[in-house]
């Protein structure tokens, strides 16, 4: 699966690409990430990017032009399996079922948002998709395209090690009722850590009990933490 | 305004704390980010930080000890002024208004969590919060944390430039009769792109129509984007 990046902060993902399980992916050559930086498709020698809003307004708008180029030279074939997803507060909210859903595709472009916005017309005429993070504002699409990938690229097959692993964790335990549980707690050792103990249950040794007090337990902090997972 | 970020991948945060609006806040000395490497804290020739879970279960959990010995080392003294958030796909989910109560902080200490997860005594007794970004899994604490430290950076005065900005953004225009608006579509030069033209309004310098019909392009977007966010 190839990962693309285009941005006007190339060296922001270093950090992000060289460590942890998405670096651990492409040294495995499971998942490639290319990061393409967005002036290289400008046209002036200021290699602008963003220009004044029509209709007023404070900040800086994307062009098109610059966007609608780079994808076109990234991607010269669309196909099924492709997908073209803008970064932007105004997107729908990214989740773990749109995740599932992207990792099906062979290749991803992803732009990176910056200034008040971008020209919508990159939105209504070259992304396939606007996806937001959140509900919350934040500088660029960089970070949220990183989070993106990450989780897309958790679900390629050969990623995680453990395959268990990405079954068993939050957002995939579904309720038969409907909604979701989070992860329950968990204890590592010491036993007891400054006069705090791990729950007498999870050292019993019996599988159904522990079993049963994590459900109990999944609930419980689900029912505290984010109540409105629950049916 | 410090941030401190605990991590066992501390080169992860470069190329973000390099680049854009955070990395001018840091230039500026209106905020000051620290890193550090949880390691710093174990107390084995293995810079140990995580263990097998208590009864059971795949994956490594990350250990009491050295999250709860880092974070004294780093706030010697909390105060109401002081915040230790523990990122986790447990915790309540980041919005801006969470980004605004932040932000009136002095110090904030972002633990990011790794691998399976963390010791429940952490959030217990050591975090004065669980948050989580969204519902998805991700790699790790990092990049959540990266992202609320610059949603909440954005709100300190004197970061973002123009103050006016940080108040007409999405999730800020709350709306009288309940919910909120996406930001209206923006649009700036060519007028007319590869055939689409920007809407004439736009080009009219009539103010009051801007006015109406950006209202009434943000409400159809917030509509069709997000439904959710309206009364």
């Amino acid at each position: 699966m190839t990962f693309h990046l285009v941005t006007i902060f190339p060296e922001f993902f270093q950090g992000f690409l060289s460590n942890g399980i998405v670096a651990k992916a492409i040294e495995a050559g499971v998942v490639r990430v290319q990061v393409h930086n967005l002036r290289d498709w400008t046209q002036d020698r200021h290699k602008t990017v963003d220009d004044r809003p029509f209709g007023g307004g404070e900040g800086m708008l994307m062009k098109c032009q610059p966007l609608f180029d780079a994808v076109e030279a990234i991607l010269p074939e669309r196909s099924e399996h492709t997908r073209i997803v803008l970064l932007s507060a105004q997107g729908r909210k990214f989740d773990q079922e749109c995740a599932r859903r992207l990792s099906a595709c062979s290749e991803i472009v992803f732009l990176c948002g910056r200034y008040e916005g971008v020209d919508e017309r990159v939105a209504e005429h070259l992304a396939d998709e606007e996806l937001s993070i959140g509900d919350f504002v934040v500088s660029g699409g960089e970070l949220p395209a990183a989070l993106i990938l990450d989780s897309v690229a958790r679900l390629v097959p050969g990623v995680v090690g453990n395959e268990a692993s990405t079954e068993n964790e939050s957002f995939n335990r579904e309720l038969p009722e409907g909604g979701r549980l989070l992860d329950c707690p968990q204890y590592t050792r010491p036993a007891e850590f400054r006069g705090w103990p791990v729950p007498d249950v999870l050292l019993s040794g019996h599988h159904g009990e522990i079993v049963k007090w994590r459900r109990e337990a999944a609930l419980a902090k689900t029912r505290r933490m984010r109540p409105d997972l629950l049916p």
